[in-house]
């Protein structure tokens, strides 16, 4: 099982137009500052953190309990300007595992409450004896050579906003997630996928827009080992010229 | 005439993988970081970075000369494992200025050069009395209403991705760029769009995908100033209960 | 038993000086950011670290293996332009934990020597059953009407500087450390020292410079707990009207 | 003329410890991001910070007028839990213009008054034309050998803190300031002293306590020009075998 938390600011759409707009350039800093603050603190207990909204973002969160998770809150208000809410789910599929999380938060109030504040809602937290992550570390072929040195940095990035499309597209469809993580590159937690089934969406895209795809799908019981397996998987690939679409690595 | 500036991490993706992957959760923390970073120090002079693909980032960078260029790349060499390359380019629109600065760091070779190193290639700065910045601050109305607090978190950020593509297809066709800022909001260095045809491309996207946006505009001879106006503009169209699409704002 | 850990950067002198002097002001950063960090890292274990000499810098670290430590030490090389090099040491009092990690570091190589490289020197670890960290939280009575309200910033400055190198004096005596905090504030991993010693030396200082100091003293088997007890008592000796030199609070 | 500015964190002291003692963790990481995040904003226009004690730093602003001060106080507002006031003053010497800067400041209410809150208060601003900036960076002759790789790394920081002392000290009777940079560094902003008054006082402490110093002293009109030609300074003095003790280097 997979899980997740879904890590929200309270009450912050409000907050950065009082008294009146702030600094788009201190929003910017808060909100990647933030981010790498939550990052630390997860990765601390090899969960990862993906910025998704900025506002809220999503993590595996596959090895930290009730006292971890009130430990980042703590931390995050003692040395930001807002404090953050947070719903944890665990399930066989991250979607699911994502929706429990939202829904556990939810019941607490809204986003933009201004007395819901510091919640912790969690749904279920996943056993040390079921914790597994499975996830697709997914580039494209070539980047560099077919778009970075050769399409205007805008047009590369629309072309790799474009294949994050089609890709959290379709693996939604299945019941995992997709997240940009910089570059051209993408992660899928995607528990309960099969190969042949990733393999058929990169083949997909590569059909219908002509973006080529490799994926790199590790498996651990969290999130540090399993995107590292990954990242070997990737590495595999392209040692044999990105011949395969997809090489899958288990830790032992 | 609007100025952009593209920053590239220096031979980065090898880096990465080098002597074998790096932890991921430390790349994404290297990342959010160097970008904060990079945002302070063209922040300190009224221009404003967009994280973009994160090895690559855009930049408006009206009022910045070639040594505030130089400065920055001295502070990140001296606190950060990698270093940036910059290409700077002066246009009337924002595409056509990200050309411009691509194509003067493409020259001096390749991002995943290893001899490329630290390079400032610049194409054309803007003069102080032709300075001239438009940007549209766009969001999503009432987003948290009808998405954040009734669908999942995921489905969420997937729809605000689908309002991203959308709005990136567009406004590129009108040599406008769009980045994604965190939330619902995006923002268009749009110089050289009229009122119309920001309006225009709002409507067809709720036509087409049923996402209501609205749009701020602001103007004046900075980033930050711009950004500023075009919030003003935004804060105008919610006290009249989104009824208008675009409000602009001029500074006097 | 208390542990220790120094943290230094390697051979980082000559670094700061290559190819020629590197911008104080980065350097100022680089320094406070990894304090930060490792200061992030360690406390995700519920360890504290003093900033010292930043170079150098002293860590209470029981509840830290040595898979802790390492991880550390990859975050930082991961994301910084040095690395560090770590000595860990147990004992009955600070000083000699920190002597036997800093013995640890310098069997290893030398500070400056360029091949001495991320060693982790692990001369000792404290067991969990007898893990115990006893710290006194000192600050300066009434230090804002006496010092802060009335005398320029630096002589005020120059006052904290004078009360710390007093108690770094007397309590290296009883081979108890003394760290400045920030404000009026200082910190001494003090495990043997008894309360009477303790308050000796606040009333000797008082006799001597004319200063008026107060302890509270924590104790617990981890430096968070202990710290936060040790201010738990000043915030009863604050409440008594700083009538009593020293409090100790014990986790229960 | 020299030109200094005093940051005061406002009411921070009844703010760490409400409702309750915060973590003393998450203190030490605020004070030293907060540093890192000065630093960085006056940097930008060629000041430079010293931590101090972190909830009142000291800086050198030649160059930097009442909108570059504002421009750090709305930013340090927008992105921490706590706001942060400011004195400014420019004098004949560094201890003078201090004062001012903490006169300034004092006359608008108390550090811990919960009503004096983002204070800006110039008492004084030096002129361009009078623009001058004398700073000496000291540093311990062989510390690495002499201390760091034989002593226990607290020992060799009480060393520091010894040679430290004596130089705030003597420094002081001549209205020098002097601040521990890190490592077994010192830069005392000094204008006003001679060569002859630096010599003798870095003579006399190696009488009186055995401590070998040397200086770099560094002149220009801003700070971190000085800084820079002082750090020249010491490579002159290194070259030389620490045969002299001090090496003036001016901007040209």
């Amino acid at each position: 099982m997979i899980q997740m938390t879904l890590i929200q600011i309270d009450n912050y759409g409000p907050w950065t137009v009082t008294p009146r707009p702030r600094t788009e350039s201190d929003l910017q800093i808060l909100q990647a500052e933030l981010f790498a603050d939550v990052q630390r603190l997860i990765a601390a207990k090899k969960g990862l953190v993906f910025f998704t909204r900025f506002d809220n973002m999503l993590a595996i969160t596959n090895g930290l309990d009730a006292e971890d998770h009130m430990r980042i809150q703590r931390s995050i208000k003692n040395r930001y300007p807002i404090t953050i809410s947070m719903g944890v789910g665990a399930a066989e599929t991250a979607h699911d595992a994502q929706r429990l999380a939202t829904e556990a938060l939810q019941r607490e109030g809204g986003a933009q409450s201004s007395e819901r504040k510091e919640i912790l809602a969690i749904d279920s937290l996943v056993d040390p004896e079921d914790s597994f992550v499975q996830v697709a570390h997914i580039d494209i072929n070539s980047v560099t050579e077919t778009l970075t040195d050769i399409e205007s940095a805008f047009d590369t990035s629309f072309m790799v906003n474009r294949a994050q499309h089609y890709l959290m597209t379709k693996l939604r469809e299945h019941k995992a997630l997709l997240f940009f993580i910089g570059g051209d590159n993408f992660m899928s937690p995607c528990n309960g996928l099969s190969e042949e089934e990733i393999q058929d969406i990169l083949i997909e895209i590569d059909e219908e827009i002509g973006i080529g795809l490799k994926a790199g799908i590790g498996r651990s019981p969290n999130a540090e080992d399993s995107a590292y397996m990954a990242d070997i998987g990737l590495e595999i690939i392209r040692d044999g010229n990105n011949e395969k679409w997809i090489e899958v690595v288990d830790k032992l």
